[in-house]
């Protein structure tokens, strides 16, 4: 046995991590980037942590562009993976499937990207490029399973647990995901800059009245009490699993909601109204052309490098409101993670941890013959139940709460988000 | 007669417009810039304002770079001027000084860099690569009038009437500018980004008990009820002319005060703790090299483009406390400008345009002999009275309000500033 795992980011890392502990099952274990020393960065925590099981087992790194199907293709052929397991950035989605598709290996991944910026890219039609490989991947055997993170991933297994064993039927699946960690710093993102803050600035998405709905990015806000962190306000946002969530899961209205503290948003605000956070070209004095959201990763802190000072809890999981037995029913499936406990693990901080073990959680119910169908599949086609029970073994509880069914009280922002007050818009 | 103008951003473009309104004095214009297309819009708004008084004196462009001493002395060769007003970036005062003195020609500047990220450039030894040029100035033959935009400039001047006329001793002087007027953007920088977002990053110092005191940037404020423009919180900061007053004028306390709004410092804050003021090289993801505050100019308006829609008022003057006669006195000796009525006149915004009058009055006065003295003068040096009775002809009033001598109420605000609330320094 043996996977190969492209990406050697905060997620890389911890995925390297679980594999590692898990490689017994998952057999040899080669992490290949376009940047080697992170390979080899992450293959010293492994060893420091003493986190590898089966000692006898190959844990290896490996230059690759991911961009370039060839290449990959030929690191397949060499390494000869039972899974490849994408966890770099989802810009590489297709690429990799492709890739996986003619070496005929079966692939994973963790999200998928949703950009304002690009066309073709919003909720409605994200996973329009990766789906096309349905009929592909089954005719060739192999299997595809898309969006194995928390969010997407975990939440909507959530979902479909709630389809399994808690509902008849669902009217509301609201996905919440907050950080009430403190990283130390004055301004930074728990993973790369350019994915986060591209995502942040788009329009929300959501799915209501058997359609799809967009407002501006932070224009409707909910409070939402949750349990171990407590109250947050949480903002409706464009995220993948809304759009498959809507493909396999009936509900009249379907959204992501993210909390942003003010001081965050206070800093958000101040990048975007400046012009910091376009990734179109910019033309400085002495001719040279910058993306400004590529200045702005430059200067702001590495994710990775927050882990060890990073203290709280996240709190990320699924409201979903229906009824069962003819009763209206409401219940929060959830996680906590504790950033410290995190690292304590795999040396990382618990946004990477939540999204890593999830996708170890899912490789192992394809390498024990849990989810073995042939195609390409998003987690919330698959059973939930096998995978529930082992994601607390790997570090992730998870736990139901039972809410008094109510309507949530939604705050439309619009006019504050769209006519600043003091000053026009910039030129 | 001629003058030779070096600069053609904002201050220059006013400059060149009262030149014009007085080349009958002034004789023959040429105006200079690394960008001669600069110093051609200039032109075509001034034959479109109608602003050329004499036609029969020479209005015409050069290119120069105005480091570049050889090129300088050059164009001066050509130009043959009286006298060459610097009205570019502060950087480059030296090499045109050493130049002018190279072709023993009289020079004319509005300001002096202040900057914390210079070496030997804060308030205290600003002026001294400048005054080194006293003795050899006196000896050829020519007069160096530094520092004559508004403040540094008619605020000097303004303490050099209180000393003149309105005060037997002095304890304070406090130079505060107010802009309450409104550009429409959501936020921008009226002259040079770069001068101007280095300057107010810098410590301020100020002169107090025989001493420089040196607090952090927006850590020392107080409220003022200007004339006009009304109550104003200003902050202590580092100015120029501070260092020249305490070299003129003796007081017990000489301090520079800036007008900032909430609005203004919450976006100032962000990009700073961010990083994106600072002038240090940062290294991109792809190798490319770029000074994050030269990625902000680029983004942020050019300050030339805000004029057609600045509305309201500016508030420069000098606070002067002391005595008279053995009574306590207090007065506040003010100009207010207002934006529209600038860009009626010159078409450009008031900053600019209280920088360059009285850039242009100095030279009448040296022009019309008032001023005439050979050697290196900071104008708070030189007689305020002429220069006073003819800057209101130019476009700039100014008048003395009687004060109740009171002891400024000042905050320090150090605990704040130095010690964000919810997290710490950025790595």
């Amino acid at each position: 046995m043996a996977v190969l795992q492209i990406g050697a980011g905060g997620v890389g890392w911890v995925v390297a991590h679980k594999a590692a502990q898990n490689n017994d099952v998952l057999g040899d274990i080669t992490i290949a980037s376009r940047t080697i020393d992170k390979c080899e960065a992450i293959i010293r925590s492994i060893h420091g942590r003493d986190n590898l099981k089966d000692k006898s087992k190959l844990l290896q790194a490996r230059q690759v562009n991911a961009d370039d199907i060839d290449a990959v293709v030929a690191l397949i052929e060499e390494v000869k993976p039972d899974l490849v397991l994408n966890v770099g950035s989802p810009w590489i989605n297709v690429p990799l499937m492709e890739a996986c598709y003619r070496a005929k290996v079966s692939y994973l991944d963790t999200s998928v990207a949703v950009d304002l910026c690009s066309e073709g890219q919003q909720v409605p039609e994200a996973y329009d490029p990766q789906w096309a490989f349905r009929e592909k991947y089954e005719q060739a055997g192999i299997t595809a399973i898309l969006g194995a993170g928390f969010d997407p991933g975990v939440v909507s297994v959530f979902a479909a647990y709630a389809v399994k064993h808690l509902f008849d039927e669902i009217d509301s699946i609201d996905v919440m995901d907050v950080n009430a960690g403190d990283h130390g710093k004055k301004f930074a993102t728990n993973f790369d800059p350019e994915t986060n803050l591209l995502e942040i600035q788009g329009d929300s998405f959501y799915w209501e009245n058997d359609g799809w709905q967009r407002v501006p990015c932070h224009s409707r806000m909910m409070e939402f009490d949750f349990p171990v962190v407590g109250n947050f306000k949480i903002y409706s946002m464009a995220h993948d699993e809304i759009r498959s969530l809507q493909e396999f899961i009936p509900a009249k209205r379907i959204e992501f909601w993210m909390g942003f503290g003010d001081r965050y948003l206070n800093y958000f605000n101040c990048m975007r109204d400046i012009g910091l956070l376009s990734p179109d070209p910019l033309t400085l004095a002495d001719g040279t052309v910058v993306q400004p959201l590529q200045v702005l990763k430059a200067m702001l802190p590495d994710p990775t490098s927050l882990a060890p000072g990073y203290t709280g809890k996240t709190c990320i999981g699924t409201w979903v409101q229906g009824s069962k037995d003819g009763k209206a029913r409401s219940v929060f499936i959830y996680n906590d993670a504790d950033h410290q406990e995190a690292y304590r693990d795999v040396e990382h901080q618990a946004i990477a941890y939540t999204t890593g073990v999830p996708a170890i959680t899912a490789a192992l119910m394809y390498f024990k013959g849990a989810w073995a169908g042939k195609g390409v599949f998003n987690i919330e086609q698959l059973d939930p139940d096998p995978f529930l029970e082992t994601m607390p073994a790997l570090g992730l509880g998870w736990q139901v709460q039972e809410l008094t069914p109510q309507a949530p009280v939604i705050h439309d922002l619009r006019a504050n988000v769209s006519e600043p007050k003091v000053e026009a818009a910039l030129v």
